[in-house]
């Protein structure tokens, strides 16, 4: 256990502070492989391992894209701090709140975009972005709680999805990763910067 | 001299291999302050100091900036590679080549945006939009050569603007900076993320 908490993105501590492993509860079929177990009261708590596993896979696939080519999506009010502070430092761009239909699928519209890869908050009040990155074929990381379906998803993110706290502390840290990858690039790329 | 040499943002040599200071055959009246002398053959050198001073101060003024707020236009073909590379690590847009007319002071186009602050890579073939800015009262950074001239001008960085590897290493510092100033924020952000 020392060895593996060692390997974490963060402190354990600071992931159990926020509560980013309780869950509802509710619990799906989908996210039996995440939850850790039941507790006397009926609430669902999810698996840190798991949680810190996913979240650092979820950081390298953003790492793999340049910042105009990923989109993020929050309904819940809960999330909208995070993700425009998430925004803010990466350059990526977000809609928190309710996101204008058909800009992924219909070119003609004024506010079409090109993007491709998605971050939703919750696939539930995010899920006709989900249908449409489907439509389109590009692949979707959702962050998921107990209660959540994840068919269609390409990439699920165990966590509490829900609290404020949580969900600062999960963009903070994709945040964080997504610089460090930027920063690793930059040393990598100093070469190609000064080639003829 | 090796106190001043220490806090250059890059070591003096890396500026001197790729010619940051080499100018042209031209100087204006305007670029008088920035130039350190007339060569034999003609070719008008700059001011190391000074470069690597206003390099420091156009890096500290984007990082005011969040990448969405900030376009770099560069209608040159040799900064082209450039520009691209510092977009991809910043997530800052450019317009590499001829920009669409009217993107700025147009709100009826498509092509229309918001922008607060500007980068040009040089004033004279980027003329265009630097009247734009100025017609919209946003602020101007340009990269200028012993032969331009600054009027409308809000920071003047003198360079050798029009080689491919002395942009190379200008866009590349300039990314570097951007990066760490994001990284700063980030950790100061913590508590923002985390409180409720």
């Amino acid at each position: 256990m020392a060895n593996q908490e060692e390997q974490f993105l963060i402190p354990l501590d600071e992931y159990l502070k926020v509560g980013i492993h309780i869950g509802t509860k509710f619990r799906t079929k989908y996210m039996a492989p995440f939850i850790y177990k039941t507790r006397p009261d009926g609430l669902v708590v999810l698996n840190v391992q798991e949680i810190d596993k996913r979240i650092r896979l979820a950081a390298n696939l953003l790492s793999q894209y340049n910042p105009e080519d990923v989109l993020v999506v929050c309904r819940r009010e809960n999330g909208w701090k995070a993700v425009s502070l998430f925004s803010k430092l990466t350059g990526i761009r977000i809609f928190a709140g309710r996101y204008p239909p058909g800009i992924l699928t219909n070119p003609n519209l004024k506010t079409f975009i090109e993007t491709k890869l998605i971050l939703v908050v919750d696939p539930w009040p995010d899920k006709n972005i989900v249908k449409d990155a489907l439509k389109i074929g590009i692949p979707v990381i959702a962050l998921c709680d107990t209660n959540n379906e994840t068919n269609n998803l390409d990439l699920v993110v165990p966590c509490n999805n829900k609290g404020k706290k949580s969900l600062g502390l999960i963009f903070w840290i994709l945040a964080r990763e997504y610089l460090k990858s930027k920063d690793k690039e930059l040393k990598e790329n100093l070469d190609k910067f000064m080639e003829e």
